[in-house]
């Protein structure tokens, strides 16, 4: 079940020339900036109520980021939701018509578990499920 | 001062063929459906925690939503910040090189007063600022 939306992705050129936008034209407060490796970007995460607003720069000419900037300019990238069973959820948009772009959940940023569906299965919207990764017994 | 993403707001082709990925694939209740004439649109509603989900169809072929699936497909088209002084946050975003579509607030959706920022001066993202109209002494 959806618990509530956990962070929208927005790729943006520079980090450098986006964060003070987030911050004085809009007055949001920079949290914390992260490099992940896996997916060839750096991110800076800013809290509006209970969601997270999460600039993405490409650190690669191949990040998805930086495809995603070349086809269709900077913007809203993704929608994560936060979800009680990843597994459960995927199935469910599985079973629904949707088009899993992992087909079992994988290990995300911050310890958590994610998955994604494909934005051509969701009507234009790359979605993200993420939870808390369950702690080892 | 932000006080939380009020809703975010995406283009679909169709809230007949949609709807129901809202709702199956997500789990998601569809709250209710709003045509809103002035800016040719057909909505719905959906609620994920404190934040709406607000699915637009055009209903005309020179709706803005009309013109934004025409060039970047469907997709996310813009996020709405519920601030407490529209007028103040206009200011604030106006004084730090964002530029307004409206210079004056105006009426929206759902008796509230509603002002968006130009995606050209927010790195990309269409915003609004909204909060509800002050009753009339």
């Amino acid at each position: 079940m959806i618990q509530k939306i956990d962070h929208l992705g927005i790729a943006v050129r520079s980090l450098d020339q986006s964060i003070p936008y987030y911050e004085k034209a809009l007055g949001l407060h920079c949290e914390h900036i992260e490099e992940v490796a896996s997916q060839k970007v750096r991110t800076a995460f800013f809290a509006a109520g209970e969601v997270h607003i999460e600039l993405l720069e490409a650190t690669s000419d191949d990040s998805p980021i930086a495809k995603f900037i070349e086809s269709k300019g900077e913007g809203i990238h993704h929608i994560a939701f936060a979800v009680d069973n990843i597994q459960a959820q995927l199935g469910q948009a599985k079973d629904n018509g949707a088009r899993a772009i992992h087909e079992v959940p994988i290990d995300g940023a911050g310890g958590k578990l994610v998955a994604f569906l494909h934005p051509k299965s969701t009507f234009g919207v790359l979605t993200e499920f993420c939870m808390p990764k369950p702690t080892e017994a």
